[in-house]
Protein backbone atom coordinates (compact mmCIF):
# COMPACT_ATOMS: atom_id res chain seq x y z
CA UNK A 1 0.00 0.00 0.00
CA UNK A 2 1.41 3.76 -1.20
CA UNK A 3 2.19 5.87 2.10
CA UNK A 4 0.02 8.80 1.07
CA UNK A 5 0.56 12.60 1.67
CA UNK A 6 -3.33 12.87 1.09
CA UNK A 7 -5.33 11.56 3.86
CA UNK A 8 -8.99 12.51 4.14
CA UNK A 9 -10.77 11.97 6.42
CA UNK A 10 -14.61 11.29 6.11
CA UNK A 11 -17.75 10.55 8.05
CA UNK A 12 -19.83 8.25 6.82
CA UNK A 13 -23.31 9.53 5.29
CA UNK A 14 -22.35 13.07 6.20
CA UNK A 15 -23.31 15.12 3.32
CA UNK A 16 -20.55 17.58 4.75
CA UNK A 17 -18.20 14.77 3.92
CA UNK A 18 -19.60 13.84 0.44
CA UNK A 19 -19.21 17.27 -0.93
CA UNK A 20 -15.46 16.53 -0.31
CA UNK A 21 -15.30 12.97 -1.76
CA UNK A 22 -16.91 14.55 -4.82
CA UNK A 23 -14.44 17.20 -5.67
CA UNK A 24 -11.80 14.47 -4.89
CA UNK A 25 -13.20 12.27 -7.33
CA UNK A 26 -13.74 14.79 -9.91
CA UNK A 27 -10.20 15.45 -9.62
CA UNK A 28 -9.05 12.32 -9.83
CA UNK A 29 -7.07 12.36 -6.63
CA UNK A 30 -4.89 9.97 -5.34
CA UNK A 31 -5.55 10.20 -1.96
CA UNK A 32 -6.19 7.70 1.37
CA UNK A 33 -9.58 8.17 2.63
CA UNK A 34 -10.34 7.12 6.23
CA UNK A 35 -13.94 6.78 6.66
CA UNK A 36 -15.18 7.36 10.55
CA UNK A 37 -18.44 6.39 12.01
CA UNK A 38 -19.79 9.32 13.95
CA UNK A 39 -21.25 7.28 16.73
CA UNK A 40 -18.44 5.65 17.43
CA UNK A 41 -15.38 7.99 17.09
CA UNK A 42 -11.98 6.85 17.34
CA UNK A 43 -10.46 9.14 21.05
CA UNK A 44 -7.35 9.85 18.80
CA UNK A 45 -9.52 11.52 16.27
CA UNK A 46 -9.55 14.96 18.53
CA UNK A 47 -6.16 14.93 19.67
CA UNK A 48 -4.25 13.85 16.48
CA UNK A 49 -6.52 15.68 13.42
CA UNK A 50 -9.59 17.99 14.50
CA UNK A 51 -9.25 19.07 18.01
CA UNK A 52 -13.13 20.62 17.49
CA UNK A 53 -14.12 16.32 16.72
CA UNK A 54 -15.15 17.84 13.24
CA UNK A 55 -15.64 16.03 9.81
CA UNK A 56 -14.70 16.13 7.30
CA UNK A 57 -10.93 16.68 7.59
CA UNK A 58 -7.91 16.68 4.78
CA UNK A 59 -4.64 16.07 6.23
CA UNK A 60 -1.80 17.58 3.51
CA UNK A 61 1.89 17.24 3.22
CA UNK A 62 4.94 15.17 3.95
CA UNK A 63 6.17 13.25 5.80
CA UNK A 64 3.89 10.71 4.98
CA UNK A 65 1.99 8.94 7.49
CA UNK A 66 -0.97 6.17 8.40
CA UNK A 67 -4.21 8.07 9.14
CA UNK A 68 -4.29 6.88 12.65
CA UNK A 69 -1.10 8.64 13.41
CA UNK A 70 -0.81 11.76 11.15
CA UNK A 71 2.01 13.50 10.98
CA UNK A 72 1.94 16.40 13.40
CA UNK A 73 3.54 18.68 11.27
CA UNK A 74 1.25 18.02 8.59
CA UNK A 75 -1.43 20.83 6.96
CA UNK A 76 -4.85 19.32 9.15
CA UNK A 77 -7.81 21.61 7.23
CA UNK A 78 -11.49 21.56 8.22
CA UNK A 79 -14.32 22.73 6.54
CA UNK A 80 -16.47 21.37 3.60
CA UNK A 81 -16.32 24.77 1.41
CA UNK A 82 -12.51 25.50 2.61
CA UNK A 83 -11.63 22.04 1.54
CA UNK A 84 -13.42 22.62 -2.23
CA UNK A 85 -11.69 25.31 -2.77
CA UNK A 86 -8.48 23.64 -1.66
CA UNK A 87 -8.84 20.49 -4.02
CA UNK A 88 -9.66 23.26 -7.11
CA UNK A 89 -6.60 24.86 -6.30
CA UNK A 90 -4.37 21.80 -5.61
CA UNK A 91 -6.44 20.21 -8.93
CA UNK A 92 -6.06 23.37 -11.53
CA UNK A 93 -7.03 21.48 -14.46
CA UNK A 94 -9.63 19.34 -12.47
CA UNK A 95 -12.45 21.97 -13.80
CA UNK A 96 -13.49 22.35 -10.61
CA UNK A 97 -13.48 25.73 -10.65
CA UNK A 98 -12.88 27.98 -13.99
CA UNK A 99 -10.44 29.90 -15.32
CA UNK A 100 -12.24 33.13 -16.20
CA UNK A 101 -12.40 35.31 -12.86
CA UNK A 102 -16.09 36.09 -13.37
CA UNK A 103 -17.35 32.17 -13.81
CA UNK A 104 -15.03 31.77 -10.89
CA UNK A 105 -17.20 34.18 -8.76
CA UNK A 106 -20.04 33.16 -10.17
CA UNK A 107 -19.17 29.75 -8.88
CA UNK A 108 -18.65 31.29 -5.35
CA UNK A 109 -21.90 32.95 -5.63
CA UNK A 110 -23.82 30.18 -6.09
CA UNK A 111 -22.69 28.57 -3.33
CA UNK A 112 -23.17 31.39 -0.95
CA UNK A 113 -26.80 31.54 -1.85
CA UNK A 114 -27.28 27.67 -2.08
CA UNK A 115 -25.87 27.64 1.49
CA UNK A 116 -28.29 30.38 3.35
CA UNK A 117 -31.11 28.34 1.46
CA UNK A 118 -30.17 25.02 2.46
CA UNK A 119 -30.69 25.42 6.41
CA UNK A 120 -34.14 25.45 6.24
CA UNK A 121 -35.04 22.36 4.24
CA UNK A 122 -32.89 20.11 6.44
CA UNK A 123 -34.49 21.14 9.46
CA UNK A 124 -37.54 20.73 8.35
CA UNK A 125 -37.46 17.27 8.04
CA UNK A 126 -35.97 17.00 12.08
CA UNK A 127 -39.22 19.45 12.92
CA UNK A 128 -42.28 17.99 10.45
CA UNK A 129 -45.43 20.52 10.62
CA UNK A 130 -46.81 21.81 7.33
CA UNK A 131 -43.81 21.29 4.17
CA UNK A 132 -44.79 24.70 2.38
CA UNK A 133 -41.40 26.33 3.99
CA UNK A 134 -39.92 23.66 2.41
CA UNK A 135 -41.35 23.49 -1.34
CA UNK A 136 -41.01 27.16 -1.35
CA UNK A 137 -37.25 26.94 -0.18
CA UNK A 138 -36.56 24.56 -3.04
CA UNK A 139 -38.17 26.81 -5.35
CA UNK A 140 -35.58 29.50 -4.49
CA UNK A 141 -32.59 27.15 -4.68
CA UNK A 142 -34.25 26.05 -8.42
CA UNK A 143 -34.19 29.72 -9.18
CA UNK A 144 -30.89 30.17 -8.38
CA UNK A 145 -30.22 27.46 -11.55
CA UNK A 146 -29.56 28.67 -15.16
CA UNK A 147 -32.25 28.00 -17.41
CA UNK A 148 -30.76 25.57 -19.61
CA UNK A 149 -27.09 24.64 -18.59
CA UNK A 150 -26.83 21.20 -17.00
CA UNK A 151 -25.19 21.84 -13.92
CA UNK A 152 -25.39 25.18 -11.48
CA UNK A 153 -22.74 27.52 -13.91
CA UNK A 154 -22.78 26.32 -16.62
CA UNK A 155 -22.24 23.45 -18.58
CA UNK A 156 -19.44 22.11 -16.72
CA UNK A 157 -19.18 20.68 -13.20
CA UNK A 158 -18.04 22.69 -10.40
CA UNK A 159 -17.31 22.53 -6.94
CA UNK A 160 -20.92 24.93 -6.54
CA UNK A 161 -22.15 21.46 -7.65
CA UNK A 162 -20.70 19.35 -5.20
CA UNK A 163 -21.85 21.66 -2.52
CA UNK A 164 -25.27 20.99 -3.02
CA UNK A 165 -25.72 17.60 -4.68
CA UNK A 166 -25.07 16.13 -0.90
CA UNK A 167 -28.19 18.07 -0.07
CA UNK A 168 -30.63 17.57 -2.31
CA UNK A 169 -29.69 13.85 -2.31
CA UNK A 170 -30.76 13.58 0.98
CA UNK A 171 -33.92 15.48 0.10
CA UNK A 172 -35.57 13.00 -2.51
CA UNK A 173 -34.13 10.14 -0.61
CA UNK A 174 -35.93 10.70 2.44
CA UNK A 175 -39.12 12.14 0.50
CA UNK A 176 -39.24 9.14 -1.41
CA UNK A 177 -39.18 7.19 0.91
CA UNK A 178 -41.64 9.45 3.28
CA UNK A 179 -38.98 9.77 6.16
CA UNK A 180 -38.57 12.81 8.13
CA UNK A 181 -41.32 14.33 11.03
CA UNK A 182 -43.94 15.33 8.39
CA UNK A 183 -47.28 13.55 8.52
CA UNK A 184 -47.39 10.19 7.01
CA UNK A 185 -47.62 10.44 3.26
CA UNK A 186 -46.38 14.04 3.15
CA UNK A 187 -43.01 13.00 2.02
CA UNK A 188 -44.53 11.59 -0.68
CA UNK A 189 -46.51 13.48 -2.10
CA UNK A 190 -43.70 16.49 -1.78
CA UNK A 191 -41.93 13.98 -3.52
CA UNK A 192 -44.45 13.99 -6.24
CA UNK A 193 -44.59 17.96 -6.44
CA UNK A 194 -40.85 18.67 -6.60
CA UNK A 195 -39.29 15.60 -8.78
CA UNK A 196 -42.25 14.76 -11.02
CA UNK A 197 -44.14 18.24 -11.79
CA UNK A 198 -43.84 20.50 -14.33
CA UNK A 199 -43.49 23.44 -11.80
CA UNK A 200 -39.89 22.14 -10.67
CA UNK A 201 -38.57 20.82 -14.34
CA UNK A 202 -35.67 22.59 -14.18
CA UNK A 203 -34.61 21.53 -10.83
CA UNK A 204 -35.16 18.02 -12.31
CA UNK A 205 -33.24 18.25 -14.99
CA UNK A 206 -30.52 19.31 -12.16
CA UNK A 207 -30.93 16.13 -10.61
CA UNK A 208 -30.71 14.17 -13.24
CA UNK A 209 -27.57 15.71 -14.19
CA UNK A 210 -25.77 15.55 -10.62
CA UNK A 211 -27.34 12.40 -9.60
CA UNK A 212 -25.76 10.34 -12.66
CA UNK A 213 -22.23 11.77 -12.33
CA UNK A 214 -20.00 8.99 -11.21
CA UNK A 215 -18.25 11.13 -8.68
CA UNK A 216 -21.63 11.27 -6.92
CA UNK A 217 -22.70 7.98 -7.44
CA UNK A 218 -19.31 6.51 -6.23
CA UNK A 219 -19.78 9.01 -2.77
CA UNK A 220 -23.32 8.28 -2.11
CA UNK A 221 -24.44 5.11 -0.01
CA UNK A 222 -27.93 5.40 0.10
CA UNK A 223 -28.90 2.13 2.17
CA UNK A 224 -26.84 3.33 4.39
CA UNK A 225 -28.07 7.20 4.69
CA UNK A 226 -31.87 5.36 4.44
CA UNK A 227 -31.36 3.34 7.51
CA UNK A 228 -29.59 6.06 9.69
CA UNK A 229 -32.46 8.92 8.67
CA UNK A 230 -35.34 6.47 9.66
CA UNK A 231 -33.76 5.35 13.12
CA UNK A 232 -32.77 8.84 13.77
CA UNK A 233 -36.04 10.82 11.92
CA UNK A 234 -38.53 7.94 11.83
CA UNK A 235 -40.81 6.62 9.15
CA UNK A 236 -44.34 7.73 9.27
CA UNK B 1 -9.62 59.82 -19.32
CA UNK B 2 -9.12 56.39 -20.43
CA UNK B 3 -12.31 54.58 -20.63
CA UNK B 4 -12.59 51.27 -18.19
CA UNK B 5 -13.82 48.05 -18.42
CA UNK B 6 -13.19 47.60 -14.35
CA UNK B 7 -15.94 49.99 -12.69
CA UNK B 8 -15.67 50.06 -9.00
CA UNK B 9 -18.83 51.20 -7.06
CA UNK B 10 -17.80 52.30 -3.55
CA UNK B 11 -20.11 53.04 -0.40
CA UNK B 12 -18.34 56.14 0.77
CA UNK B 13 -17.54 55.67 4.62
CA UNK B 14 -18.53 51.51 4.20
CA UNK B 15 -16.43 48.86 5.90
CA UNK B 16 -17.38 46.57 3.15
CA UNK B 17 -16.37 49.18 0.16
CA UNK B 18 -13.20 49.62 1.58
CA UNK B 19 -11.96 45.74 1.69
CA UNK B 20 -12.26 46.36 -1.72
CA UNK B 21 -10.91 49.27 -2.36
CA UNK B 22 -7.40 48.29 -0.52
CA UNK B 23 -7.54 44.81 -2.60
CA UNK B 24 -7.68 46.93 -5.57
CA UNK B 25 -4.71 49.31 -4.34
CA UNK B 26 -2.42 46.31 -3.09
CA UNK B 27 -2.80 44.85 -6.42
CA UNK B 28 -1.78 48.23 -8.32
CA UNK B 29 -5.46 47.89 -10.31
CA UNK B 30 -6.08 50.24 -12.97
CA UNK B 31 -10.17 51.43 -12.40
CA UNK B 32 -12.50 53.82 -11.95
CA UNK B 33 -14.17 54.32 -8.80
CA UNK B 34 -17.41 55.33 -8.41
CA UNK B 35 -18.72 56.94 -5.19
CA UNK B 36 -21.86 56.73 -4.25
CA UNK B 37 -23.05 58.50 -0.82
CA UNK B 38 -25.87 56.19 0.83
CA UNK B 39 -27.96 59.27 2.40
CA UNK B 40 -27.84 60.04 -1.63
CA UNK B 41 -28.15 57.34 -3.78
CA UNK B 42 -28.77 57.71 -7.42
CA UNK B 43 -31.78 56.29 -8.54
CA UNK B 44 -29.99 54.23 -11.82
CA UNK B 45 -28.39 52.26 -9.19
CA UNK B 46 -30.44 50.19 -8.80
CA UNK B 47 -31.47 49.38 -12.50
CA UNK B 48 -28.29 49.84 -13.92
CA UNK B 49 -25.86 48.47 -11.51
CA UNK B 50 -27.20 45.94 -8.46
CA UNK B 51 -30.94 45.79 -8.18
CA UNK B 52 -30.66 44.88 -4.44
CA UNK B 53 -29.24 48.62 -4.08
CA UNK B 54 -26.30 46.99 -2.19
CA UNK B 55 -22.62 48.31 -2.43
CA UNK B 56 -19.88 47.49 -3.32
CA UNK B 57 -20.24 46.01 -6.78
CA UNK B 58 -17.80 45.85 -9.68
CA UNK B 59 -18.75 46.27 -13.03
CA UNK B 60 -16.36 43.93 -15.48
CA UNK B 61 -15.77 43.64 -19.41
CA UNK B 62 -15.90 45.61 -22.38
CA UNK B 63 -18.18 46.82 -23.75
CA UNK B 64 -16.72 49.95 -21.85
CA UNK B 65 -18.73 52.44 -20.67
CA UNK B 66 -19.35 55.45 -18.13
CA UNK B 67 -19.92 54.71 -14.34
CA UNK B 68 -23.50 55.89 -14.89
CA UNK B 69 -24.44 53.89 -17.59
CA UNK B 70 -22.58 50.86 -17.61
CA UNK B 71 -22.99 48.31 -20.33
CA UNK B 72 -25.53 45.57 -19.94
CA UNK B 73 -23.44 43.30 -21.15
CA UNK B 74 -20.97 43.48 -18.07
CA UNK B 75 -20.60 40.83 -15.11
CA UNK B 76 -21.52 42.92 -12.13
CA UNK B 77 -20.24 41.56 -9.39
CA UNK B 78 -21.62 42.32 -5.64
CA UNK B 79 -20.29 41.09 -2.39
CA UNK B 80 -17.49 41.92 -0.84
CA UNK B 81 -15.74 38.45 -0.03
CA UNK B 82 -16.40 37.43 -3.53
CA UNK B 83 -14.67 40.28 -4.95
CA UNK B 84 -11.47 39.99 -2.40
CA UNK B 85 -11.31 36.27 -4.26
CA UNK B 86 -12.12 37.87 -7.62
CA UNK B 87 -9.12 40.58 -7.26
CA UNK B 88 -6.94 38.15 -6.06
CA UNK B 89 -7.80 36.01 -9.03
CA UNK B 90 -7.25 38.94 -12.06
CA UNK B 91 -4.20 39.72 -10.25
CA UNK B 92 -2.50 37.12 -9.65
CA UNK B 93 0.75 38.30 -8.85
CA UNK B 94 -0.49 40.86 -6.02
CA UNK B 95 0.24 38.91 -3.31
CA UNK B 96 -3.43 39.31 -2.22
CA UNK B 97 -3.75 35.01 -2.24
CA UNK B 98 -0.70 33.14 -1.78
CA UNK B 99 0.44 30.61 -4.38
CA UNK B 100 0.30 27.58 -2.38
CA UNK B 101 -2.87 25.97 -1.64
CA UNK B 102 -2.28 25.26 2.23
CA UNK B 103 -1.70 28.78 2.13
CA UNK B 104 -4.92 30.00 0.51
CA UNK B 105 -6.72 27.45 2.69
CA UNK B 106 -5.41 29.57 5.44
CA UNK B 107 -6.59 32.87 4.33
CA UNK B 108 -10.21 31.52 3.71
CA UNK B 109 -10.17 29.78 7.12
CA UNK B 110 -9.21 33.40 8.64
CA UNK B 111 -11.93 35.42 6.47
CA UNK B 112 -14.04 33.03 7.85
CA UNK B 113 -13.00 32.69 11.53
CA UNK B 114 -12.75 37.04 11.38
CA UNK B 115 -15.84 37.51 9.49
CA UNK B 116 -18.33 35.57 12.61
CA UNK B 117 -16.54 37.49 14.91
CA UNK B 118 -16.95 40.65 13.36
CA UNK B 119 -20.80 41.01 13.98
CA UNK B 120 -20.77 41.31 18.13
CA UNK B 121 -18.39 44.13 18.24
CA UNK B 122 -20.38 45.91 15.37
CA UNK B 123 -23.70 46.17 16.91
CA UNK B 124 -22.15 47.10 20.35
CA UNK B 125 -21.27 50.45 19.17
CA UNK B 126 -25.16 50.40 18.45
CA UNK B 127 -26.29 48.83 21.36
CA UNK B 128 -24.20 50.21 24.19
CA UNK B 129 -24.44 48.64 27.67
CA UNK B 130 -21.62 46.90 29.25
CA UNK B 131 -18.11 46.69 27.01
CA UNK B 132 -17.29 43.17 28.85
CA UNK B 133 -18.42 41.34 25.60
CA UNK B 134 -16.65 43.84 22.84
CA UNK B 135 -13.65 43.30 24.73
CA UNK B 136 -13.98 39.12 24.71
CA UNK B 137 -14.81 39.14 20.29
CA UNK B 138 -11.43 41.39 20.59
CA UNK B 139 -9.71 38.55 22.28
CA UNK B 140 -10.49 36.27 20.47
CA UNK B 141 -9.76 37.98 17.21
CA UNK B 142 -6.32 38.47 18.87
CA UNK B 143 -6.11 34.67 19.26
CA UNK B 144 -6.59 34.19 15.37
CA UNK B 145 -3.70 36.49 14.56
CA UNK B 146 -0.37 34.30 14.39
CA UNK B 147 2.01 34.97 17.41
CA UNK B 148 4.49 36.66 15.49
CA UNK B 149 4.07 37.74 12.09
CA UNK B 150 3.08 40.80 10.74
CA UNK B 151 -0.07 40.28 8.92
CA UNK B 152 -3.29 37.52 9.51
CA UNK B 153 -1.46 34.75 7.70
CA UNK B 154 1.98 35.22 7.62
CA UNK B 155 4.46 38.58 6.87
CA UNK B 156 2.37 39.32 3.64
CA UNK B 157 -0.58 41.03 3.02
CA UNK B 158 -3.42 39.18 1.96
CA UNK B 159 -7.24 39.54 1.31
CA UNK B 160 -7.31 38.00 4.86
CA UNK B 161 -5.80 41.68 6.07
CA UNK B 162 -8.48 43.59 3.88
CA UNK B 163 -11.32 41.68 4.98
CA UNK B 164 -10.64 43.08 8.35
CA UNK B 165 -8.70 46.30 8.77
CA UNK B 166 -11.83 48.36 7.77
CA UNK B 167 -13.54 47.08 10.90
CA UNK B 168 -10.30 47.12 13.51
CA UNK B 169 -10.05 50.69 12.22
CA UNK B 170 -13.80 51.80 13.04
CA UNK B 171 -13.60 50.37 16.26
CA UNK B 172 -10.42 52.29 17.15
CA UNK B 173 -11.91 55.61 15.58
CA UNK B 174 -14.82 55.45 17.49
CA UNK B 175 -13.49 54.08 21.09
CA UNK B 176 -10.97 56.51 20.88
CA UNK B 177 -13.20 59.51 20.22
CA UNK B 178 -15.85 57.62 22.88
CA UNK B 179 -18.50 57.35 20.06
CA UNK B 180 -21.23 54.82 20.59
CA UNK B 181 -23.90 54.28 22.57
CA UNK B 182 -21.37 52.94 25.61
CA UNK B 183 -22.01 55.49 28.45
CA UNK B 184 -19.57 58.04 28.34
CA UNK B 185 -15.71 57.33 28.80
CA UNK B 186 -16.29 53.94 28.32
CA UNK B 187 -14.79 54.11 25.05
CA UNK B 188 -11.66 55.73 26.19
CA UNK B 189 -11.29 53.29 28.88
CA UNK B 190 -12.02 50.44 26.68
CA UNK B 191 -9.79 51.87 23.80
CA UNK B 192 -7.05 52.27 26.46
CA UNK B 193 -7.24 48.40 27.30
CA UNK B 194 -7.17 47.46 23.75
CA UNK B 195 -5.16 49.15 21.91
CA UNK B 196 -2.54 50.65 24.74
CA UNK B 197 -2.17 47.92 27.65
CA UNK B 198 0.17 44.54 27.31
CA UNK B 199 -2.32 42.36 27.43
CA UNK B 200 -3.75 42.87 23.96
CA UNK B 201 -0.17 43.57 22.68
CA UNK B 202 -0.41 40.99 19.66
CA UNK B 203 -4.15 42.89 18.56
CA UNK B 204 -1.80 45.99 18.61
CA UNK B 205 1.29 44.98 16.78
CA UNK B 206 -1.33 43.63 14.09
CA UNK B 207 -3.21 47.34 14.06
CA UNK B 208 -0.08 49.07 13.71
CA UNK B 209 1.46 46.78 10.57
CA UNK B 210 -2.32 47.42 9.09
CA UNK B 211 -3.23 50.83 9.98
CA UNK B 212 0.36 52.06 8.05
CA UNK B 213 -0.27 50.39 4.90
CA UNK B 214 -0.40 52.29 1.90
CA UNK B 215 -3.74 50.59 1.09
CA UNK B 216 -5.17 51.33 4.69
CA UNK B 217 -4.59 54.81 4.31
CA UNK B 218 -5.60 55.65 1.01
CA UNK B 219 -8.54 54.04 1.52
CA UNK B 220 -9.70 55.45 5.20
CA UNK B 221 -11.07 58.63 5.61
CA UNK B 222 -11.41 58.74 9.58
CA UNK B 223 -12.98 62.76 9.57
CA UNK B 224 -15.82 61.77 7.27
CA UNK B 225 -16.20 58.17 9.24
CA UNK B 226 -16.10 60.11 12.34
CA UNK B 227 -18.60 62.89 11.23
CA UNK B 228 -20.65 59.51 9.98
CA UNK B 229 -20.46 57.69 13.03
CA UNK B 230 -21.36 60.53 15.48
CA UNK B 231 -24.20 61.25 13.25
CA UNK B 232 -25.79 58.28 14.09
CA UNK B 233 -24.26 56.87 17.06
CA UNK B 234 -23.94 59.47 19.40
CA UNK B 235 -21.04 60.93 21.40
CA UNK B 236 -21.55 60.31 25.01
N1 LIG C 1 -19.12 23.51 8.69
C1 LIG C 1 -18.66 22.14 8.64
C2 LIG C 1 -19.76 21.24 9.11
C3 LIG C 1 -19.33 19.81 9.21
C4 LIG C 1 -20.25 18.98 10.09
O1 LIG C 1 -21.29 19.44 10.54
N2 LIG C 1 -19.84 17.73 10.34
C5 LIG C 1 -20.57 16.85 11.20
C6 LIG C 1 -20.96 15.59 10.45
S1 LIG C 1 -22.15 15.94 9.17
C7 LIG C 1 -19.65 16.42 12.33
O2 LIG C 1 -18.50 16.17 12.11
N3 LIG C 1 -20.16 16.38 13.57
C8 LIG C 1 -19.36 15.99 14.69
C9 LIG C 1 -19.94 14.81 15.36
O3 LIG C 1 -21.07 14.45 15.01
O4 LIG C 1 -19.26 14.28 16.24
C10 LIG C 1 -18.25 21.80 7.22
O5 LIG C 1 -18.79 22.40 6.28
O6 LIG C 1 -17.35 20.98 7.03
N1 LIG D 1 -22.59 41.32 2.40
C1 LIG D 1 -22.34 42.58 1.74
C2 LIG D 1 -22.70 43.71 2.67
C3 LIG D 1 -22.56 45.05 2.04
C4 LIG D 1 -23.31 46.13 2.79
O1 LIG D 1 -23.87 45.91 3.88
N2 LIG D 1 -23.38 47.31 2.19
C5 LIG D 1 -24.12 48.42 2.77
C6 LIG D 1 -23.21 49.61 3.01
S1 LIG D 1 -22.02 49.25 4.27
C7 LIG D 1 -25.15 48.85 1.75
O2 LIG D 1 -24.87 48.90 0.57
N3 LIG D 1 -26.38 49.15 2.18
C8 LIG D 1 -27.41 49.59 1.28
C9 LIG D 1 -27.91 50.91 1.66
O3 LIG D 1 -27.56 51.37 2.75
O4 LIG D 1 -28.68 51.47 0.89
C10 LIG D 1 -20.88 42.66 1.34
O5 LIG D 1 -20.04 42.03 2.01
O6 LIG D 1 -20.56 43.33 0.35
Amino acid sequence: MATPDIIFYSAKGSPFSQRVEIAFQEAKADITKYSIDLRDKPEWYASRVNSTGMLPVVVYGSPRSDPEHPSPESAKIAESHILLEFIADLYLDSGLLPKDPVERARVRLFIDAAVTKLTAPTSAFFHGGSPDGFIAALMEIQELLPPTANFAVGDHFTIADAAIAPFLARWELRLRNDVGKFEEGTGLRVYEELFQSERFARLQKYYASISNRESFKNSFDPEYILAMDTGRLGRH
